[in-house]
């Protein structure tokens, strides 16, 4: 999505070997117009797969998931994180590592808002290790939902969450912008597949 | 506003004396087309007033947030929750006592994206102690940013919130919905001011 990886080049801040700062933007200052154009983009490459729910995990997915949900007028449900490992009848639950705060969390879903009958959309803003994106997939897989792909604003293909979520059985990833790498603290873009 | 009055007699579960859950629309599954309607309604009612930023507190506060962000076409800021208190020259902090979960965090908003000149409208999911709402305002405070006012989805208008927020020198408090009372489990809303 060639308004994002220009917004990412203009405002992104690389910082050390592979992080990339988008947190004027996307995910603490948030720019509604880029956001909304982004869920635009998500409801097209989506469009006619039958998608009933989309799920993100919090805080960071909430805003692409709400925008995407919006287009493709279906309800979002977001994943709350919680440090302590609470077992519920109530919930489907996943445990979710962060290579980048090093420690693991636990997400959940109240079954209430996920159901066998559901067609999903995961939704983040990240896809790096592919830890959040492999804890959605487990609560959707819990649930018996059907997935229908995954929406990534932002991919690292250098790093291996790709290649994780695909041997895990995830397929149809669209990322709305793809970095091959970084080079002396410059964004570089993988080509774009089509 | 009568749709989301509508929507919380329908959807909404009132639990012991002063709880009412509306996670079915609000926060955790979100209804993106409720929140749009929302955000529309906070640019109608804070329109014309010079906002250039609207704040509020991860993870309940980002979709109405960002809806508002969008009609206002203005940037939107959510403050980050954090357990522990971590001193920066970096970012505006304020603590934040939840007495729903009796624990305290901090929230923080990164000092690139709040400054004296802003104008800020802060949002958030619900009014009742007023203890988030506080703190937003500590945040912009501390910036040196003009507080236009304050949009809520929700009000417990038999808890002190507002009380505490006026007092604390907070005026323009908009709510989409006042609940004055829980009786026999249903919702009573407060009268239209107007």
């Amino acid at each position: 999505m060639k308004e994002l990886e220009a917004r990412i080049q203009a405002d992104g801040r690389v910082l050390g070997e592979d992080i990339l700062k988008v947190d004027s933007f996307l995910n603490h200052q948030i720019d509604p117009q880029l956001m909304q154009a982004m869920g635009n983009e998500f409801a097209r490459l989506f469009a006619g797969q039958g998608i009933t729910k989309v799920i993100t995990v919090e805080a960071s997915g909430i805003a692409p998931a709400v925008m995407a949900g919006l287009a493709l007028n279906v309800p979002v449900v977001f994943a709350r994180k919680s440090k302590s490992r609470i077992l519920s009848d109530d919930a489907y639950t996943a445990d979710v590592y962060s290579y980048t705060k090093q420690t693991s969390n636990q997400i959940r879903i109240d079954k209430r808002f996920l159901s066998a009958t559901d067609h999903v959309l995961l939704i983040d803003d990240f896809l790096a290790n592919g830890q959040a994106l492999l804890g959605l997939k487990a609560l959707a897989d819990a649930a018996g939902a059907t997935i229908v792909g995954a929406g990534i604003v932002i991919e690292k293909s250098f790093q291996p969450g790709r290649q994780a979520a695909t041997e895990a059985g995830l397929s149809n990833i669209q990322s709305l912008a793809r970095i091959a790498a970084f080079e002396n603290g410059q964004v570089v873009f993988a080509a774009e597949e089509k």
